[in-house]
């Protein structure tokens, strides 16, 4: 990829109002990031709505902050792309990468847990995390206090390569106690990875995109010590929703941090006591599920799809057809009589306008703003 | 069943180198437990083991010393006697009874575990069996210290029925810690229960079978608590290959107490935490398994078996067939050519001789000694 193209794809990617999905199908549908930036002003012809780029000038800043630091950014499209990632319908458009980005595409497990973790869950967390390295594995976490950091600790002190993805920028790390192990992380071998821009300030809001990340990096999830609600077991739905095998330490029923793995355990998670019970049931490639095929097959796509001519009222008629109860994008082809290419331009343009929503499983529904 | 044909068998339960599985068979080949007490001078011809059953006397001094202690015997064929019973291929022929024996026939989950229980697991051991008998089952162990003992408070404490296996006779209370609830359980609802003749000192060679008792006694049995190898995980195995559910209670990798349930669980037994999630997985009736079908569809059986006429050498060629190695009683028939009726026949002899023993699945061995 030029260094242009890659500038573009950066400068789309940090563009307000284009997330992951819609940076996805500009550049399927436009062909190349400098292309779907040209074309912001003939999507905002019909949507109403005009998604400005950020000035050249702040991406430039932003690189050269990145650069300052020691980082990378590995974008959509280069090579060195996690190939798993490419799975996701919504993956990442940009990483930054403080550390060695050449382990990203290496198998990986991720252990992560409860905060408020027990000193017993966060022994269980280091010991699997230094087996599944000297296994041979990278072990993917969050950064966060407990059941995380135990594991970034076990696999670093083994050793072994670990992976940090965290909420908010590279630059920011969160929580504070953990700024000298992520410093640690990229420093011994591993890498620490985020898909905010530099500066962000880590948020709570920004927690589900980062744990897509790290169900989307792994063959395998492991959860320790989690309990009932809480935001591990969203990962481990993710990494469900991703094909990716989901691993739980179990606990007694009488402490609530092992609700919610034990819960897991219940419905189908491997138990798991030892590296060993991940290693005999991590597979080489995540299964295929009718819900989840690769999304990606080459990127960016060999052909453009053919230029469309949209009749007057089909953009009214898809809308129509869609309500907040997610729907198939195939039955709304199916149900207005109109080609799949036309459906996604039309898809395209109502997701740029902010009234409709992509969701997994080649599905949408109206935004609930 | 008549008072002097209850005495028989009662008699032919107690005749050394009679268990289970020759009785079952003995009383099926010869229609009546007198009959077949006529017929071991018969069988000592052919085998040259001479069966000698004790002197009456000896016979009514055990029942008499039952009848001071407020006890009942429940024999093999009475009506009563628990029907789940009759699915083992060696059901009891005699149990010793004291309490309310009317409601060994009801539903029951065994709650069984650790005698080294932790604080944590004798919560979770009361709280279950409490659940358990709120919601109308009997709550059945083993009445040892631990777990078992955890179980038949639990259940006493709800006001609910529980019932103890015991392995000694039932006049022997052990441990004798537990001589006060084995007294309590009788006195309030439950039951307790053996197999043994009354003044047989417990002894650790007795548990086997008062495991298969307890495990062919429930609908579901749930482990607490249970260390590799340990006493527990046999019984779970004689339940799973009855056909009954097997249910187990999580706990830390980090304690051993937990290793053998979490691997139950790893095995498919079903994670359990509260009662809520056994009555979720309790069949009506055990699951019928290729393995394990009903043996003794009615007992005594309603006609006898023919008269077979043996030829000189078949005993001795069916014998050949039977090696270390256990051999399905059908494949030897087959292999003979020997119709099943005079396979069964020489079987019969060939394990009051003590040459041969039945084992599960309807096959047999050479006799380890």
């Amino acid at each position: 990829m030029s260094p242009a193209e890659s500038f573009a794809r950066l400068r789309l990617a940090r563009t307000d109002g284009i997330g992951p999905t819609t940076f996805r199908r500009l550049i399927e549908r436009h062909g190349s990031g400098a292309a779907a930036l040209d074309a912001l002003p003939g999507h905002a012809s019909r949507t109403g709505r005009l998604h400005s780029p950020p000035p050249s000038g702040e991406v430039e800043r932003e690189m050269a902050g990145l650069a300052r630091l020691g980082g990378h950014f590995l974008i959509l499209g280069q090579p060195g792309y996690p190939p798993l990632l490419l799975l996701l319908e919504d993956p990442p458009p940009v990483l930054a990468v403080l550390g060695d980005i050449t382990i990203l595409p290496r198998r990986q497990v991720g252990v992560v847990g409860a905060r408020a973790a027990s000193a017993g869950g966060r022994r269980i967390a280091e010991e699997l995390a230094a087996g599944l390295t000297m296994a041979g594995l990278a072990v993917t976490s969050g950064l966060a206090r407990g059941i995380d950091a135990a594991a970034h600790f076990g696999a670093l002190n083994a050793h072994g390569r670990t992976i940090a993805v965290v909420a908010g920028g590279i630059d920011m790390p969160y929580p504070a106690e953990n700024a000298g192990l992520q410093a640690r992380i990229a420093a011994e071998g591993g890498a620490v990875v985020s898909e905010a821009p530099l500066g962000t300030a880590p948020q709570a809001r920004h927690l589900p995109r980062r744990n897509r990340i790290v169900a989307g990096l792994v063959l395998g999830l492991v959860v320790v010590e989690a309990a009932a609600r809480s935001g591990s077991l969203i990962t481990a739905r993710l990494a469900l929703e991703a094909s990716r095998e989901v691993f739980a330490v179990p606990g007694s029923p009488l402490d609530p941090r092992s609700a919610g793995s034990n819960d897991l355990i219940r419905q189908g998670a491997h138990l798991t006591e030892t590296a060993e019970d991940v290693l005999a049931n991590l597979p080489e490639t995540p299964r295929d599920m009718p819900l989840f095929r690769p999304r990606i097959a080459a990127f960016p796509p060999e052909e453009l799809p053919a230029e469309v001519e949209l009749a007057a009222g089909d953009s009214g008629k898809v809308l129509e057809m869609i309500g907040t109860t997610p729907v198939a994008v195939d039955d709304i082809a199916r149900r207005c009589h109109l080609s799949a290419p036309i459906v996604q331009s039309i898809l395209l343009d109502l997701e740029m306008s902010g009234l409709v929503e992509s969701l997994p499983g080649n599905r949408v529904a109206r935004s609930a703003g």
